[in-house]
């Protein structure tokens, strides 16, 4: 991850740089956490704006070498890792903008929906969704959840049973991005709306964004061990392990 | 009802047949839960098409026959049936789609929000929605959860308070429906959208359908039989029973 | 406050009358409450219409110097009179109607929100809105509620962090109100919109209504001890009522 925090603004700008696709590994979920924690505590920063140092990809979501041929702790501690990612970035009493500038499937768009607002780069070749259903997985509850809380109930039913993935134009069209800009405009757009959320007066803002956003964040503190089991439980069955091992096999 | 179940696509199509307006009799309802879990037994079987032999009515909703001058057994017995037919069409493990190839008021639009995903004749002179309060009586709670998961909270307390229906147009641009075809195509319509959902892995794509509709679904599991009485207690009142009595009359 | 009701339609209009602006003192939300209550249990009142007696502004919202200066009693009095007003109005059995004939921000949205449909003066300059953070304070919880229940999640979420203000035909767009109508209009139209609510069976119509708002009336009930400690703990600290103080200067 790159770090870079503004001290004039108070605005961080994060940039995932995990070279091909940026996938979620268990080590760039682990230095986000940390990154993170360290902006929160850091009282010069007061916004952060989320984006990809690759070009065309924002993230490709989770990484599937840490799902497959590992042991059922490696499998526990990826998956406590995304959690707390999650729970730290859904939760941050900073003001999030993500700058989507490129496709971010899955845990990408995750990523993306638990900012505050998002911005992504018009370019209609870059898609979005949580497509899980179309790899034979499935997406948990507080992925679900999150996408509730940005586009609604049937939009979500609809989007996660098929694993939709829309483009840029489409993303917009039903609230899964804010706004779209042309692509060479995205980190300035992104610095604009953030000084505009900064406006407001931090306390009041982070009460009522924790007032949102807490009973979605205490729904996954209570399940979070069950959750871990579901996953690990999922990702050790031989169908799923062979299924993985085949899809690998065709990235290379 | 006439069940045809095509062996190469896996998708059966079930057509209410019940002349001349299609209600839901007790009859009706009970051949259609059976219908549907022999449907869901069948291995072969993975998608279901859901629309009307009649032509200008997809459902005129309850049979008010069944609510007049009968037993309290027999409205009991009526009200359990209808409820059966709910939860296994909402929560059935098959691809669901309603093809609504007429008018659809009531238990009707109820049929119809249970599926997976709704085709709509674009006939402005066919309607839709539940139209209870119209007619002096209330959907249940499970009739109106069902239409919050689809349209969202404001737009059902306004369509519920007004018993409104909506042209077909108006269906669509609230998302009550998400397609409109020409009548002469809602079903090769139905039939290309379900080979579409079925391109998805069932097993992913079943319990993300579960994950999304449980909550809804346990809901009524929970507080069936006292939705049992309130209906039977509602439908035994002497201004009530006078009521449908007047309107049967005027039907005739 | 001015009432006057129309014993031929049964619609009670109400007008809100506190110069310069409307404002929501104790006293204007004691007489709201205890009007809204006679008119409730006048068997000849079976609507209501809500708008203002001034020019330009339906309510500027909660009267701050009932907020600055004061005991802790007279804060916790103030409040749980905000909180009956709300109860009393979002709980109503009358269909209520909102005539917004001018810009309403925080409290006077609450109170826009509350009716069963809202139309507005489609004057640009009329705003409407929850703008507390923009003041550097919090909506409380029920505020929140009542405008998830009205726009759903996601738009609610970034209003409220925001503060954020809708000029007349962008509350139309998000669906914070249901009309816009010429400003001469705005009486007519409401009247018009009454009697058509009125055709519905009332009983139908409040059961419905009622199973719609019941859970949010509840979670006030539920919470309103600890929400009224909540207010009088903030807005007695120090740093609040200085800001407040400040802002009464200014408005000087």
């Amino acid at each position: 991850m790159v770090v870079e925090l503004d001290e004039s603004t108070g605005i961080a700008v994060l940039k995932m740089k995990n070279p091909p696709v940026n996938t979620l590994s268990l080590e760039l979920l682990t230095e986000f956490s940390i990154s993170l924690e360290k902006l929160e505590n850091d009282r010069g920063c007061r916004g952060l704006i989320l984006t990809s140092a690759a070009t065309k990809i924002f993230s490709a979501g989770l990484d599937i070498n840490e799902m497959c041929g590992k042991s059922m702790e490696h499998y526990a501690e990826f998956w406590r890792a995304l959690q707390e990612m999650w729970l730290k970035l859904y939760n941050s009493s900073m003001v999030t903008i993500a700058a989507i500038n490129g496709t971010s499937p899955a845990g990408g768009c995750l990523m993306a929906m638990s900012c505050d607002f998002r911005i992504m780069a018009e370019n209609p070749k870059y898609s979005i969704g949580l497509n899980e259903t179309q790899l034979g997985i499935v997406a948990p509850f507080w992925f679900k959840d999150t996408m509730v809380n940005t586009i609604g109930n049937r939009a979500t039913e609809r989007s996660l049973q098929l694993g939709l993935l829309y483009s840029a134009p489409e993303a917009y069209k039903i609230g899964l991005v804010d706004q779209l800009v042309p692509e060479e405009n995205i980190q300035s757009a992104a610095a604009t709306v953030a000084t505009q959320w900064l406006t407001i007066p931090d306390h009041a803002r982070q009460i009522t964004k924790s007032m949102m956003r807490k009973p979605t964040v205490d729904r996954l503190l209570t399940h979070r061990e069950s959750d871990i089991q579901n996953f690990v439980s999922f990702i050790t069955k031989d169908s799923i392990q062979k299924s993985l091992r085949m899809y690998i096999e065709m990235l290379k």
